[in-house]
């Protein structure tokens, strides 16, 4: 049977996840009986706090969980308000933030009313593979700055102007980094944004790892100004993952245009997980969270040093998020390779470097540490055995 | 606090759900202590069934729910397949079928990956609102067909023949429909499709509806070709609107591509309503699920005559779906006006024709028979004193 009609132009340019690939290829070697140390993917291995799942099971045995408003029940609207309150000190209103299928629903909604085709959007590479294509989704074009350990990863001001254009209409940081897990800092983020402002264009800042930083200085990007953009989700610090959910804060004119684009995309979020997810904000689901916390930096801080006595490069301490973005040109300058290598002789499953852009992609992998301690170790004994071999 | 960047030009063209001003409206006057019946929300009364919320609380008991692949748990894409082949007798293998955010979003990726910039779809108006946008978002137009009561309000292939023009890439049909809940018989879908598929269009089938049926001779549009694309949604026949489930069936080289948009896109459809919904189709819940689709054709069999009394024009009897797309033109040539005095004066709250199109939209409100017969009854005799009275 074939298909008489064609695809649209943008698939060409959309490219899928290389790390699914692993994941499959890691099934299959599972299947045959083979022991794989998974450091491929970026979910947390704990799950769903208890008081999430309870109050889930809650909402599924008393409610009817028909639609509920397109930007998510007040409740956890306003339970959101209060966290940026508490944790952060910032005066966030429930009418700037929308509640979202997971992050993605975010980035669909604020691109889907700022794109117009031409438009470009100016982000790191590396960066989360998904970000250029959202904007390539609404016939937009990311255009890549390429960002190094000098840098900690991160485009100072200086790079934005570099990279301006007439074409620019907006900025796009993530911080923590996806691969990198580094932050950027309050005034190269102030420095960018009065940069982006001054040209009408919006700064969009991903705060998808917020609440996993390992340092005591973490802040939100909404403490610089009202017009700044903000994504965030359940999946990470909150490892609600497969409940798909995520949130938006936004002005107020464009969060009009962003509920008006969400009743059509989506309608709503789902409702047992935004029921669940308003157990997240209480002080004892915070308690387990901070223990998690401190587990994945007791982590960070056994991977990073256990690495670079393997001969991997780390220049830059990752301080947020689970991953550690390794310079792995010692060992080969094709990382993908080097990658399936990992995965066949070691069992160390790992995400390769060309998932995240361009720029010295070839000579980096994504070691993930959403495994317990004893893996990693058993992980890093198998990396060094390989290695030592070769 | 204003912004200083505007919003991308989609944007005026994606028009809200008017019926949601009727819902605020409706809920400021239940809070001043006034009673409505609503019959504006396209949403069952019935809650998801007892089955699928046990084996939602089940799962969320017992698995951590992380990420799923992106086309769906394959037990749950296994259910549907045999699905198809114990109701309808159709062959669809797992391979076709993938499970969406929702029917919003198996129309977001399937569309995404077909349409490019300048592409037409042609659709009937009246119709669901949402589809017309899905094309917009992706830079696309679509094309309405004026369809009324002398076909079914259902578009023929002649129809299609007369509004196809160069730049037309595919053919959306709606069955049953929303607003007006008619089909298309198999003779008009199986012209429609071979006149798309010689111009190597695509014809993509609506099928939200499916299992909302009165008649005797339901089937899917699946039985006519391996490449027709068909949408369908977990939201009605089986009352899971607030989870955000739907699934799409396509040719395998689509598939491939929706795939790929869908991990950008929403990674996964989210897990507690995907281990929910396997549930769906064991007997006893399709048992269920009878009895409630007995319930609707109740209902419908009172609403109809009864909305004829009043002098409401229903010239053809929906015979699916959950909604009467009346004619108030011998009342009103505004819809969207006489829908508020409906409500503010008769406690009885509708959808304006103007949601669904163009084409005599001002002609028509829809009412949805998703309450009670008690609450129908009820909702018919205020109808009757204010209609009366004016």
């Amino acid at each position: 049977m074939t298909t008489t009609y064609s695809f649209s132009d943008r698939m060409r340019e959309i490219a899928p996840f290389r790390v699914m690939e692993v994941v499959e290829r890691a099934r299959q070697l599972e299947a045959e009986g083979k022991s794989i140390i998974h450091m491929e993917i970026g979910q947390p291995d704990f799950g769903a706090p208890r008081q999430v799942v309870d109050a889930a099971v809650r909402a599924l045995q008393t409610l009817p969980l028909g639609y509920t408003t397109t930007p998510g029940i007040p409740e956890l609207r306003d339970a959101i308000s209060g966290w940026y309150s508490q944790r952060f000190g910032v005066n966030v209103p429930r009418e700037r933030i929308a509640v979202t299928v997971g992050a993605s629903g975010a980035f669909l909604a604020a691109l889907g009313a700022m794109v117009n085709p031409g438009d470009e959007v100016l982000m790191a590479d590396p960066c989360y593979p998904c970000n250029r294509h959202f904007v390539r989704m609404f016939e937009g074009k990311a255009r890549l700055i390429p960002v190094d350990d000098r840098q900690g990863y991160q485009p100072s001001a200086a790079d934005i102007a570099r990279h301006w254009n007439p074409a620019t209409r907006g900025v796009l940081i993530a911080s923590p980094s996806n691969p990198t897990g580094t932050s950027i800092d309050r005034p190269a983020l102030r420095a960018i944004h009065s940069y982006a402002k001054a040209r009408g264009a919006y700064l969009l800042v991903d705060e998808i790892y917020q609440g996993l930083s390992y340092t005591d200085d973490a802040y939100t990007a909404l403490e610089l100004s009202d017009d700044v953009i903000v994504i965030n989700s359940f999946s990470k610090y909150f490892c609600m993952t497969g409940w798909r959910l995520g949130w938006i804060v936004a002005p107020a004119a464009l969060m009009r245009q962003v509920e008006k684009l969400a009743q059509s995309m989506v309608i709503c979020p789902p409702a047992p997980a935004q029921f669940g997810a308003l157990a997240c904000f209480e002080p004892e689901t915070i308690a387990t969270l901070e223990d998690r916390r401190q587990e994945f930096r007791r982590r960070r801080d056994f991977l990073v040093p256990a690495l670079k006595s393997l001969g991997f490069k780390v220049p830059v301490t990752p301080d947020g998020a689970f991953y550690v973005y390794a310079d792995c040109s010692s060992f080969s300058s094709d990382s993908s390779n080097f990658g399936v290598q990992l995965l066949e002789s070691a069992g160390v499953a790992t995400a390769p470097g060309c998932d995240f852009g361009d720029y010295r992609a070839s000579e980096h992998i994504r070691f993930a540490y959403t495994r317990s301690m004893q893996e990693l170790e058993l992980g890093v004994s198998r990396l060094q055995k390989f290695l030592r071999a070769g």
